[in-house]
């Protein structure tokens, strides 16, 4: 574990695991974000990249995380017991959280007119659709120097431990297609491909600066979370519920091909989490 | 190259690749069809496995292949052409060829009372749905002692060779899976699981003897044909169709993943052949 990982483990205080802290310190390594950044990070969640990011831009930078979800979700911990927690350690004065859609906080008073930098870090799956994407990215031409953008990969680098994680993103996406199936509680809601997103920003007027893929840390859990869901009961029984019969036995073997790639691994072997491709777009 | 294999190669006369018939040969050979059997098989298409049937049951056995597709369906040769030439070589009085499905074949005058082995040989997922599926099972019962099944397996064991295959069937049954889209010229309708084949057959009345799974020949070329397919201008085209924005998202974004799945590998590399699941049941 190197020093920040530990550092940042501490401020954490066992609020995110240090596989989640070290995949988001590569991704903001490989971004760049440089001290003193104003940052807005959209979709921030429980905010473990926030704190990240509050590390990196250090005492003269400041990160505003906004995320439209209601304070009350999330389990064990709220949205809003870990925001509070995070605002309690020694450099929590360097976060703002806003409960707010990026349309209306970009329109309120608690917005600074220009950040350094707008981060999506893993929010963009979580995004209903490709058209709520593209609003946004317009909407923030003019309010920021940057754009950043660290989402999966559905490509899997020809590590196999990774294809349960791919299969299980898929199958989610494929659920959250559908008309009237929507379920927030997915952690995958679209699988945007990075094709996808370039195409969306250059459509907003945005000019791709630089791409990476970076792998995940070998123990980051993102790909074991996805995989446990979809092959839970409570999944199965959901995905049942469509009326149409092709659709719905297109979804049962989506589920049984995640069932499949388990079987290819070790027992012992966890699912590897994808890899994450990376932007930045000026 | 097998002495079998080039002796039915000769039998065929270019209608079908080296690699088609051992895949084919190889299946057989599993399912252990005895010499002097009466087959019946459903969904022959151009005769690929009826031919390799024909050579597996000897001068004392008969195959019966039926197909409810048009006789001019297919390029560059058509069924009815296929079929005609193969009845031409010198086993072809083994073949008996009948445009028809298989209900009413079976209530015709054609019709044996009793078969040694129904067999589908990579029939299923051209099959528009697993309710079709499970109504010819039902009616098969009674009038075969052995029903055999081979089909692709969304299983790659380990093959980054075969991701492409795979995504690609994936994103076929993802469009076939739409309630106005099914397209005949698709090879892959549905991309139904060996665990919901061995369930309609459970329901169905059939009881599991056997199933394995056996790699393809190295240079099969089915994955190579429905990897250039999704990639093909007019797949894409046509897959556009969607008028749901969140589906055309995630029709669009398999397609991305195919191409990703190909990028992984080396410039030189094709894409490899699924494996297939075999299983038989009395």
């Amino acid at each position: 574990m190197s020093i920040d990982v530990a550092n940042i483990a501490k401020l954490s205080d066992g609020g995110s695991s240090e596989p989640q802290i070290q995949g988001r310190l590569d991704v903001c390594r490989k971004w760049g974000i440089p001290e003193g950044s104003k940052v807005l990070e959209i979709g921030c969640g429980q905010g473990d990249c926030t704190l990240v990011i509050a590390y990196v831009v250090g005492d003269q930078g400041h990160v505003t995380a906004i995320d439209p979800a209601p304070l009350d979700y999330g389990a064990p911990m709220t949205l809003g017991e870990a925001q509070d927690r995070l605002k309690q350690c020694h450099i929590g004065d360097r976060i703002t959280f806003h409960q707010s859609n990026l349309e209306a906080f970009l329109a309120s008073s608690a917005s600074e007119s220009l950040y350094d930098y707008a981060v999506f870090a893993h929010s963009i799956w979580y995004l209903p659709s490709a058209g709520v994407l593209q609003e946004m990215l317009a909407a923030l031409q003019g309010r920021t120097k940057h754009l950043l953008i660290a989402e999966y990969s559905l490509n899997i680098r020809g590590d196999m431990a990774a294809l349960p994680h791919m299969l299980a993103a898929i199958s989610q996406a494929e659920f959250n297609s559908r008309d009237d199936a929507l379920d927030r509680n997915d952690n995958i809601q679209t699988i945007m491909s990075p094709q996808t997103i370039t195409q969306l920003a250059s459509q907003t007027g945005w000019t791709l600066q630089n791409e990476e893929i970076v792998d995940s840390p070998e123990k980051k859990e993102d790909g074991k979370w996805e995989v446990s869901r979809v092959l839970s009961k409570a999944y199965r029984a959901r995905s049942g519920s469509s009326g149409d019969a092709a659709r719905q036995a297109f979804a049962n073997d989506l589920i049984f091909a995640v069932e499949e790639s388990m079987r290819a691994l070790e027992p012992s072997q966890v699912p590897r989490t994808l890899p994450t491709w990376i932007g930045s777009w000026v």
